[in-house]
Formats: C-alpha cells, sequence, structure tokens
C-alpha cells in the first residue's frame, strides 16, 4: 500500500479547508515512506516558513515514526531525546503539526505536515488531512 | 496583481495533466515572486528528484527573471553567464522546465517548474501550466 | 517488491568481491526506492571520499531513475543536463557507479553505488553487485 | 591497531542481532578513528532516520572520545557542555546509542552508533556490537 498522488493532494485541501474553519492560514506538506515531498500548498496570507517547516515537521514525523507533537516532550530539555532539533542537517522539528501514516501493519507510508498557525491549529489541520486518507483510504491507522 | 493559492494549484494539475498526455511523470512546482513555495505535486512514478529540482527550476526563473531554458544557453560553457550554476548555494537549475511568470507590466509574479520528463516534455508542462495561468487571470504574459 | 536489507547487505559484498578481483579498494552504498542507506561498506584502504561519493551515486541513480554513467554524458558539457552536478544539493554525482534497480514493471526499487576505483572498475563493481541482487531476487531487470 | 572493514560488518551484524532479540528496528553505523563511515546497515521495518542518526552517534562518539550517553548528561541544560548539539555542522548527538572503540592504550580507533529502538535498546545494541569487537580483536577495552 502506498499513498497515491491523489490522496496527497485531498489531504491537503483536507487540511487547508480545516484551516479557513479555524481563521488560520498555513502550509501543508505530505511526503511518502521515503521522506520525499508529494503534494504542498500555502494558503494566500500564509507565512514563507511555511515551505520548510511543514516539509520538515511531515520528513520529521516519517523519518522517526512519530509525531512531532509527541517529539515535543522526548527532545524537551530533560527528555530522553533533548538535543534532536539539531541533528538531522537541521530537518527534524519537534513541536506539533507532523504526524505519520501507517498502514493496518503498522508500516509508515508517509506523514502529513501544517506549519503557520498556532501549534495547536497545524495539528488540528493536521488530523483534518489523516482523516482524509483513512476516508479516501477506507482504511485505519 | 499575485499569484493566489487557487490559481498555482489549477497551474499544477494542468501542467500534470500535460504530462499524462505526453506519457511522463513528473513534479510541477509553482513558486511566488518572492521565490517560495505555493504548490506542489508529483505525480504517481515520478521521481524523488522532482521535489528538488522542479522547485528549484521555479525559483531559478523567477530568481533570474528568465526561463531555465534561456539559461540552458547563457550559461552553457562558453555563454556570458558560464558558472551560475554552481551560485545560489546550487539551487540554480540552467536546463529547460523553469519559466517565470510576468504581469503586463513586466512585473514578475512567480514561476513554475517542471521536472521528471525529458526537458522538451518538461517545457511542454510548464507551458501549459503557464496557459492555465493565463486562462485563470484572464490576463496576458 | 521492494530490496530487503539482507539483499542489500549480499549486494556489497558482491560488489567487493569484485573489487577484490580487480585489485581495487571501493566503498559500496546500496539505498532504497526513497534514496535512503540500506547498506554500506568501505573495504580496508578504500579513501574516505567513499562515504559521501559511493552513497551520493546511489542517491543520484535512484533520485533520477538513471545510472551516473549515463548522467555523464547527458550532464556533460554540451549534454541536455549540463549544469545537473551542482543541483540537489551537491548530491549528483555525474560519473559512473551509480546504478539504478528497476523491478520488472519499470519501477526503481533503489540503487547501488560504489567509488574508490577508476569509474570503469566502479561501473563494474556496481554490476557485480546489481548481479547479485537479480540472483537472489530471481528478478530480470 | 585499526579496525578492519571484516570486523566492523561483525560488529553491525552483531548490533543487528541484538535488536532481533529485543524486537527493536535499528541502524548500525560503524566509523574509523577519522570518524569515516566503514560499515553501515539498516534493518527492514527500521526508521530512515537511522542513516543519519546512527552515523552521526558514531561519528559524535569518536570526535569527541566519549559516549553519547555520557554527553546526555555533560551537555543536557546546565551540563558543563551544553549547546553542544549545535556544534559540529549539527552532527553531534547527544542521546544514547554511539560509542568509542579504544584499544588498551587508550587510543580512539573508532565508534559504533545506533538508532531506531528505545534509547535503552539501541544502547544494548551497541553495546553487543563493541562486545563483537572485543571478540574479534581479543582485545581488551
Amino acid at each position: 500500500m502506498r499513498l497515491e498522488s491523489n490522496t496527497c493532494q485531498a489531504m491537503v485541501l483536507a487540511a487547508t479547508q480545516k484551516a479557513v474553519s479555524l481563521g488560520a492560514f498555513v502550509s501543508v506538506a505530505v511526503v511518502d515512506s521515503g521522506g520525499n515531498l508529494v503534494a504542498f500548498l500555502r494558503m494566500d496570507g500564509a507565512e514563507i516558513a511555511g515551505p520548510t517547516l511543514a516539509v520538515d515537521k511531515a520528513y520529521t514525523a516519517v523519518a522517526n515514526k512519530i509525531s512531532t507533537q509527541e517529539l515535543s516532550v522526548l527532545a524537551a530539555p530533560g527528555g530522553p531525546l533533548f538535543g534532536l532539533h539539531s541533528n538531522g542537517g537541521g530537518r527534524f522539528v519537534i513541536f506539533g503539526g507532523g504526524i505519520p501514516i501507517f498502514d493496518k501493519s503498522g508500516l509508515v507510508l508517509g506523514a502529513i505536515g501544517v506549519s503557520g498557525g498556532a501549534v495547536d491549529e497545524d495539528v488540528a489541520c493536521a488530523e483534518a488531512g489523516l482523516t482524509e486518507w483513512m476516508r479516501s483510504s477506507q482504511g485505519s491507522v
């Protein structure tokens, strides 16, 4: 099972629709299991950090098989992975907005990353993208 | 006049539809006048160099206000801009597939970049994206 | 169909055995379809450029779905892809030693990259690794 | 005394066998006294952060002649080396899984780095690799 281009596109749109409902302006990225970009969209008015932060949140989630929200605890000062944010060529983002996508067997298929709103908004948008993936794949995470 | 997110999205889809008609598998990127990514899509089966090459072709086109096809002559050995490919942090691409978008007054609005097919195919897909921009903006280049 | 870790390991060993038979000292890398490293070995006496050149030859081959040997023509001065060697963050190698691996349907599964010998030796070692892949997968390229 | 390629290969395999016994999925890297990669293997199912984190853990251990586990204390907020994680081009990893290898005279010969499991698992796998080195070298650390 692979993330298809059409699905990634639909995920991006679902996440931006969520942002509209929240009054947020975000960038959304979906990467495949290799961490390579498949689909990206920056909403009108969203900050230009989006192309790096949204993509790298998605990359971080797939590379470490964990949400960046969880890393915000694990990689914080005092956490077991403190320092991670400086590694990986500076591409590891350790605050919320990146969520990995798993198939039923636990294999990572890719990830979605959202940036531009408050962290809570980014997370909510990423979850909306994930919901779209579950719908279109009729799968379950 | 600015490139809107919806328009960029439509340009990306128009370029990929052109690729389908050519039997090519491409990545397509649209950047704004600041050279920052707005929309991106990598077709199923398109190579993973796309996320760097399509984005950087678009970046090159807007950054230098010229198509990368024209740069393939100007920046070739013997050309007046030879060496350009090593500048800009390695982001300047000097083969076809990146085309800048101008408004009527000559102001650069952004650019489209396509990578994954043969150079001629990439150029044709980028032109298809540009045609979509002209249609949706009812503007003229 | 995916490249398995055991197969990658066997490919690396096959390539280094070829190097021994040629009197060459090489590094060998195998990457998966996402361009991410699976297996690597640097022979005693092989130069320390190997960890970057062998890995990046393999990366280049999978990212562009073409051997780096072929790129040595296409990306040379006068070729349609001249300038490519400066793109992709400097990771695109355009001399022989990187060969992509395809399944029967033409899907890229990964690539092998060899560096350390003369270009002809590197290519021969990479081909030996590829032969091992075909043997162990009982597939055909 | 130098780390030989065959020994590094054996260390990598010993570390991955330990991972299998723990139910973990890891990447393992061995670097020489110059910090340059000798052997690497990413197990099927291990995350793609491994190629950067395992290699950089090993690099960190040999570069600083100390385990990354020890650095997790020394380089933590409040520790005497706080800030280290941002140095070295982002290649210094300050959580467990990288262990340097010394000869009897205290000369550093190289290091092993493991990434992909929980920190404790990574450390256990690295130690298994080290045990293999001691066995095959009949040396003592």
